[in-house]
């Protein structure tokens, strides 16, 4: 018998049918012996409908009205399947953020959970319920909604794993687990049965497809179990692993990627103490996820500074920076969208010479161009032109051999 | 300068087109400086998708359950209607019932309201902000989210208007305002500007096609200042009135009924003290709403007893009484269906006489047989088959004189 954290995202409950599958195995679960709290996403679409609409209304909707109205989504989900496992004789209750009690910094859209209070879930527990939890949702302090953005469904499922010491945070989403690559771009992708929990950081860089990644940083900090497994097919999917021991002994693990990116690089900035502070903390503070830096030394005592955002914040982040020219000195802003970061990603690879050459030498033999390169003790990334994203992919997934034997 | 509750119902805001409709005269009010709160229902037609959902999840969802998903539609409409009046220049915030402070008696589907706590929305209004609140809702003393039936966001809206003191609630609703009968079943009915409390409870029974009963009776606890109004066209309707000075000097004021009744009848009861409570308290308990009640002796020291109940709840209440029978003596439970309820109301009715006898005739005139009659000081309602409903409305509208000049 173990406590168990199940999170389903909203392909998983997408339709009815899909609702009564899963249904169909946490009945299952809860009949071996299981104890369960679920977390779950709107019902794939449903997110979709509510933005169109507030689109019509308003080209400009406030944060705080979108919260308002986006988290019925995952309300009409948990109500669902609360009568689904009842039907089926399971006794379930479905639970709001505001009624569970999950904090949050009252960020509207983009929220960070705070405090999970588990009192509530350990009384359902005690009564042998099922808690189905609303994902993505929280309070802030002036007990306002709040979302917690994109894949934040995720990031509640671990936060509630850890409020509750659960043995395991099951994700289910629609893939099998994680695999080397995206199988989308690489057929060949192989999927993986462990993965260290900062390869699994580096990998889930690759966007919401597989798991948020914000929701893994929390899984690390709190040490919560975390296993990754599809809710449409059978099998183990991919449990990630806090122990460096296990790690794999190939030295490269997988090849990550994220799509729409764009750099921003300022050239000319004056090369004293605190300058790159006053860059970033206009953007940190409208929560603009910056990815990629590199700073490069130019003459005169100058740098230069190139950071990529993803393209959705592009505008927003531009608008910031333009009115900080003068006081930074940078002579030229300069732009480049459409562009996208490929990683290559692997624990044991500080210990490893020689990836980095290969990477680059794979890539210039395709005629891919690099426009900015960073590393990590356990990754390397270039930025690329998109066009070239999925070539790139496949033949470092191909050099490095990591497809299917 | 004034302040006012406003509340809309489903087909007031029943498309993208009515919310701004709404909107525009939301501003309109507020540029004329007047305070308001306004009350919305769900969309039109939302509730009813969301209750088929829940019907294609299970046969007999649990209540509470029903009330997490259905809650949902009026959320949607306030933020909607927030983010509508914003673009507009106006500061509005959306409010759900647990932010408000909304208590009820926590009975899942019907629930009733307790307390309104007035703090929030007075803070809203110090602000110079619209605080549009969901209605239909409310939160129980467990903390859990309950509805408040039929027409709650009536009830919603009155008890707002109670708590902070509003000069007048008004009633948005796609009708001009009360008429001598339903325009639908009598062309001539003719919209009345005032009309006293008690008539309007009277004529409310009509169902919930003008005001729900529930928030009318509210109204006059509270001697909340009550108007009916139309959201899409311009006019003044009806207000209700509290004075008993200005009763209309006609002494029928209006033609009220209610479609889709049922009537039990008890036969042989034992004629002792308690015994009515004995019928009615388990009918109570379960929240049957029961209409008409008939007591007639009969022989032996014996009574017969007949009440009606809406059609939705006659399977309910028969299997409510049947287990009793044996012990309240009762020989036989002897059902009618299909039978509507028409009342002759007037506030100024008691001090004259022949308006029974003249209900009477004319309703045998026309060949209708009356199953019961029940009276108050203000109306006299009878029993008839429902596929009489119109003719009686139309002929006692008419020999009344209640048509438009």
């Amino acid at each position: 018998m173990a406590l168990y954290v199940q999170k389903f995202g909203g392909t998983s409950v997408g339709s009815l049918d899909r609702i009564e599958a899963v249904a169909d195995g946490i009945a299952r679960s809860v009949r071996e012996g299981h104890q369960l709290v679920v977390v779950l996403s709107a019902m794939a679409g449903e997110t979709n409908r509510l933005l169109e609409l507030a689109s019509q209304v308003s080209a400009k909707p406030s944060e705080r009205e979108l919260d308002m109205l986006v988290s019925t989504g995952e309300q009409i989900s948990i109500a669902l399947m609360a009568m689904a496992l009842q039907k089926r004789g399971i006794a379930a209750l479905s639970l709001l953020a505001s009624q569970v009690g999950i904090d949050t910094d009252g960020h509207h859209g983009k929220a960070e959970i705070t405090h999970v209070c588990k009192q509530r879930l350990s009384e359902c527990l005690a009564l042998g319920q099922v808690a189905i939890v609303a994902g993505f949702q929280g309070v802030s302090p002036q007990r306002e909604l709040t979302t917690l953005g994109r894949g934040g469904s995720d990031t509640t499922a671990v936060a509630l794993a850890a409020a509750i010491g659960a043995d395991e945070c099951q994700i289910f989403t629609d893939v099998e687990g994680v695999y080397t690559t995206d199988p989308r771009v690489e057929p060949k992708a192989r999927k993986m049965d462990h993965i260290t929990f900062e390869e699994m950081l580096e990998m889930s860089s690759m966007g919401a497809r597989v798991l948020q990644i914000r929701s893994v940083e929390f899984a690390g900090r709190h040490r919560v179990p975390l296993r990754v497994l599809s809710s449409f097919k059978e099998g183990e999917g991919t449990l990630i692993n806090y122990d460096s021991h296990c790690q794999s002994a190939a030295c490269v693990t997988g090849i990550a990627f994220s799509r729409e990116e764009a750099s921003i690089t300022l050239t000319g900035l004056k090369d004293q103490p605190g300058i790159a502070a006053a860059v970033f903390s206009p953007l940190a503070e409208a929560k603009v996820e910056v990815d990629m830096i590199v700073q490069s030394s130019a003459a005169n005592e100058c740098v230069d500074l190139t950071f990529t955002v993803h393209r959705d914040d592009f505008t927003l982040a531009k608008s910031l920076i333009k009115p900080l020219m003068p006081e930074l000195g940078v002579d030229h802003l300069i732009e480049t969208k459409d562009i996208c970061k490929v990683s290559v990603v692997g624990a044991s690879m500080q210990y490893h010479t020689g990836i980095a050459k290969q990477m680059f030498e794979v890539l210039g033999r395709e005629g891919i161009k690099i426009h900015l390169i960073a590393t990590s003790e356990i990754k390397i990334s270039v930025a690329i032109d998109e066009k070239y994203l999925e070539l790139a992919v496949r033949s470092l997934h191909s050099s490095f051999g990591l497809g299917e034997d």
